[in-house]
């Protein structure tokens, strides 16, 4: 069965048909499209295009349907070109020509889009959701791990001691914007399109605000050519999950970082690992590589709708049905990515000894300047200073806190015996005490207005 | 001058000097910069690393910079190799050492950042009146218009008879989407990352809140190492930038087609066309096809940035300052292009007469589907119907209009003499009165709405 | 079975599992899998590794692997993680333990990499065959149309008259350019990475020379630590792959616009175009649509697999693995859309009288400049006095072959009544006689090269 | 002065005529452009367009107007549009009215992409030397520390030794298909567009084939309309660029990870570092960060352009000036990038000591399988006993070289007391001595491959 037969005279080419055919991947949108026919079928009803007895027809045949679909029992049919044909051609099968009221006023244009949105804004909160997962898991790891100091790093070289909890905290952040933003794409999602029929509008009595409610949407589009058309709430979510890939794809380059030999901070459990068919003694973190590269395909998503959406002329174009394949695999990526993301951190094992051992003297240099700008030298002469110390120590292969005070006086006779209190990391981590530093504290407080936003 | 030669003995390889160099485009941040310093010289003082003397000394001459800038008689340096390194240098030259406490507790790491945010600001704000111009000219012609009626198309084929108001307005609402986005990537700009140093926080008694607020900013960062690498504020502008694009590039894709010879709907101003070299009787659409081109690089700029941070460990790395091209060039490129696409809009002449000849019979066949429909037969049975009468109007060109009755009854016992009454493309239109339909009652309505809008 | 379990205590999470298993996508590497290995095999054997019998027991169960995947009775196991896994597994249960000595010195590492490009070979062939075949409908419908003429465009505004031949046949000359890129990829691409090992090269006797001379492969790679992560190969395939999408959606733009009413010089086969579920009349063009749009994913696969590459650590990471599903995606797209595109061409029908009428006198004003420099005006002044011509046609609305002599000298004494014989569209295109113009003798001059090409 | 006033009456749009300017960019072009146009001005003596007189004249004028721009005394004018414009219009002032008859028959749409062709021939030359230079580099450096051993990774986990110098040629073969790839869109740039008018063909007696010579074009164009809309050389060209940029971003990466203190096996000299405003020890690898961010941009570029021809209708559409920004941004990134990048190379020190303590035991797995092999054994059970071998060492925290034979007959009896002779890193290595393996051997056979293909 087609929806659109009676003009044309041929049938369509074979590789034609395979080319132009959707349902192998918007057979998805079933519970959608259904859905949104359940409520179409009612609003026909009241504004009297069928009768009561018809919309009790149409929603029993349409309940059916959906129970094929979700016992695994329909079958499709060579010609079900797109998920509404397959489900108009079972309805018919099952309820007869009273099937045919049901499109009645409505497009395939107004009512796919319609779909996706609702498809949309069902994982839309199932994203939220595992976001808060992953959020959960950094902070009891944090929590759980308080006490332990590491290097931060600037340009992967040793910048300045911090928290273990501080850096992972910093991921705790980055989420929070992504389901910041994926909030806001739910709001641009949550406008039904329905009742814009093929791109004018409708000619029936239907209302839509009542249609709208009836489905969750918090919103009516008000303009129908733009409604048909419109594929930005499709966008904006695929740049939210690109901005996701990134952050994911730097907390696994850091991880496959701090999980190398020459690292070693960190563990990683064995369920998140797998190993070599040649190298026997192979533990690799696929699970942290797979999130770094799923960026590319994050990425590569978003661009190909932008490339689809370039230059088309408004209101609907066949090149539209390209949108789906992309946001379809974002979903599934980031649904599945997430909770193994969250699962590998809630393992994850930590090494205090390796993090301790790799905090070295010329990470208190900052520290060292701040020591001569408490006797009154300013900044800039006293980062002159201390790189002159630092350069020293290399010249000399010594550790800045074995030079002798003689030593300290040949760079600058403004250090005096005090320096070596200096040489104490946890007191310097301890110093960067204002809110977002990197001290107890602060790390404390930072937890708190996470847990807090988590709350929400 | 370099900010950080102490540890070096030897000079910086001059071709890596240039690749290094960022003064060619960061010079821009200059106001921001100055500002940014201004409001921490401040906090310096409060928390009594600089005294009351010295801060007015930095003010002073921050703003002497300032004016030199503002004047164009600043002049840089060879080793100016970023704008920070250029405002300090002079700062040096005209106050002496004192201008070396500036830095104090500050990084260049958390200072570019705050720069780049006061920065984006601003044009942000810029952005949002543009847009809001823009849509002022849509509204502006679209209530100059209302009678008019065009073909509506779909696939460029025509669909159905619309309401050239209608089309244009279906523009307000992208661009009113694209003000949204925008406002809401502002949201997550003006959050302030000073104070967060290098990446551990700072060791001063420096209030960031109030440090914030006297920049303007609405909040400040919860976390200094996400605070010095997060550039998810930019990504989401460039990303917000590029659907942007998008929108530009359908609506110049319409324009193009409409002002053909063969559409000839519309006519550009000569002020937003120019001619050809070779052929004297050309006037091209320039600034449309500029518009629609344009998409390109506001693509190509987000890819830019995301290519850029994906897989970065965390903290800051220097390729963190490709951050900055890609957006200066988005938000150049959409600050000229939508008073372009304004004026264009204001000036653009309507041909009636070529848009109602557009219009065609065949375009009713809805409307006699609806005839159907309302004589009982199912949709999909009506549309088959219509669908075989179309096609021997076709077979036998002739205007629908112009088919006899026994020929209507040929196809269908079910076709009276009313069928006559569908031949009314008005009446059609008035028939689309819901919601966002092209009824003229619901443009109206529509307009009325997006005035509404403007007014926020 | 796994092919790494001995120095692990635990088994994967079962998300991770999903996560890492690529079997879903890389079954379709079965024949270069097992004909890989059986190749592999021989190597082994010739190297004293396995006796004959055994490489005879394992090439007869390979063999009947490959039956049953051919055969579609292959049946997977939970834990199969890859193809390789798939394969090696069956193996096992087919001929026992001897299976496990086929994996000796090969890693899955150079073994998948020389996988995906044997699979590649054969698919550039097959798309160099199907380029060649959408060439040889374009010289076919270009050889029978020579005599039309229609309007050449530039900015979508009437240029100059050009043969319909001429502006079809441009397609053959980008399609040509991408075959010459798919065959540069093409030499990259037969280079064989076998005997690489993990990353370091193999211990054993092997010769690669042979091996890859048995599959077919035309070069070895140099180094292993290159070969087991150099994806170049299929990046240059994608590149290609996304050029072909922009010349595809070229063609597909120009015939959209061709074929709409407004246009109406070519009509799109019914076996070509779809209709619409509401609009009873409609006939879209949705395969030219469909072949614009795609240039979408085109792009995105591109950008993907950029994106993951970049930054990796050389040699082997998990990431790689990304970088099939782009590949696949764009072959097959590409290999449904050129036999469509070939289809589609083939079954066009030419609208002669609506080429014709499009053709207005302001297309000769080109010729009216070189009219005058004849004279002896240089062409700049030419340029501009023609200008004024057509600016005096506009405003007197007059085609510009009915202008009075007396009109004509106002503008230019220059011009005399022999203007009259420039206005002959015919005599305009044949003056464009040189090689690669749109004069007739030119265009046949065309064809006859592109069948000298194709013949290569 | 434009080239093209007569036919209007309007001024055009201030801010459009800044949208529309292109000589801001494209004044690069000038030395093709007017290379081009002396070459046009002998074809129009040759075909009798022009006397010789003028001739001399045209080049005359065009000559002073090239030493004008080379010694930096042109003085562009405000209506100068584009280089094209800026170059005829100073002609016309040092020359008079003949300078109006160089632009005869010949449109801006062939000439613009005749200079683009040239400047990039040359540029590409530019870049062929430059990737020659740094594979100089590299093969300088492999041969000076062949007998260095290194952990060889994968996943980035310590997988196998290998020598370091086959690490680092691992580069010079991925820069050799760059430079391949480079070539090949070299032989699709060398083709001459000029004499294809506006895209139509030219209608004098000019010889293509002459003047494509004169100009060092290899071949000529067959079809004036893709002619003037040909941008596959550029699109080649920067998809050649952004994979160059994949793979310094790889070598980027890799020596981030081999300077840091943690692996520590490299040394970037100091001239290819800067340091930190604050932190006063750092010493950052900027160079090597900025060559992997820079990856970014050239992928950014590429899509640029794609989305920019995306959809476009064939001929010449104004988008298409947007072609030259992001070929400059491409050449310009990579021009700086090679040299740094050779510079950085030649400079490098190398930690012998640092590499040496990095080797581990459990890297000799593979060696351990083969013994077992070598005692009959199928690989992929020894691979299980191995792997069994290595969970215990972790357990009991021993090196295997330490276990006893009776811990190592717990595992398996096959292992006997000459298990001791795997444990030698140098044997191992030199275990993989065929065709591209890491042996001494294997290593000097590739780098006198690589010496011989630098010298063609």
């Amino acid at each position: 069965m087609k929806l659109w037969g009676g003009r044309f005279t041929q049938p369509t080419d074979e590789l034609m048909e395979r080319f132009n055919r959707s349902f192998d991947f918007d057979w998805r949108l079933y519970a959608a499209d259904i859905r949104g026919s359940m409520a179409y079928a009612k609003a026909l009803a009241r504004a009297g295009i069928v009768t009561d007895e018809e919309r009790g027809l149409l929603i029993e045949g349409l309940s059916q349907v959906l129970a094929e679909f979700e016992g695994g029992t329909f079958q499709p049919a060579p010609g079900d070109e797109d998920i509404h044909t397959a489900v108009e051609r079972r309805l018919q099968e099952l309820i007869g020509p009273v099937a045919g009221k049901l499109h009645t006023g409505r497009s395939r244009n107004d009512q796919v889009v319609t779909d996706v949105r609702l498809y949309l804004m069902d994982h839309l909160d199932r994203l939220d959701g595992l976001l808060g997962d992953l959020q959960a898991a950094i902070v009891e790891q944090a929590g759980a791990h308080l006490e332990l100091l590491m290097p931060g790093y600037t340009h992967l070289q040793r910048a300045q001691p911090v928290r273990f909890s501080h850096w992972l905290l910093s991921y705790f952040w980055m989420l929070q914007r992504d389901r910041e933003r994926l909030r806001d794409a739910r709001q641009r999602t949550t406008v039904c399109p329905l009742g814009s029929g093929a791109l004018a509008g409708h000619s029936l009595d239907i209302d839509r605000e009542s249609l709208a409610g009836e489905l969750g949407f918090e919103a009516i589009s008000e303009n129908s050519i733009d409604a048909v058309s419109d594929r930005d709430f499709i966008l904006e979510s695929l740049a939210a999950g690109a901005i996701l890939g990134i952050h994911l794809s730097r907390l696994a380059e850091d991880l496959t970082l701090y999980c190398s030999a020459e690292f070693a901070f960190v563990e990683l459990d064995e369920a998140y690992c797998t190993g070599s068919s040649l190298m026997p003694q192979k533990k690799n973190p696929d699970s942290v590589e797979l999130m770094r590269g799923k960026a590319g395909r994050l990425v590569g998503n978003l661009v190909s709708l932008l490339v689809t959406l370039k230059g088309l002329p408004s209101a609907y174009d066949k090149d539209l049905q390209e949108d789906k394949e992309p946001l379809f695999d974002t979903l599934d990526t980031v649904e599945l990515a997430l909770p193994v993301a969250a699962g590998m951190i809630r393992t994850l094992s930590v090494n205090p000894d390796r993090m301790r051992a790799a905090l070295d003297d010329s990470m208190l240099a900052t520290d060292l300047a701040d020591y001569l700008v408490r006797k009154g030298v300013p900044f800039r002469q006293a980062h002159d200073i201390v790189g002159r110390v630092v350069r020293y120590g290399i010249e000399q292969d010594k550790r800045l806190r074995d030079l002798s005070l003689a030593e300290w006086e040949t760079v600058s006779p403004l250090f005096e015996a005090d320096v070596a209190d200096v040489f104490d990391f946890e007191r310097a981590v301890e110093r960067k005490a204002s809110r977002g530093g990197t001290a107890r504290s602060a790390v404390e407080a930072q937890i708190a207005r996470a847990r807090a936003l988590m709350a929400c």
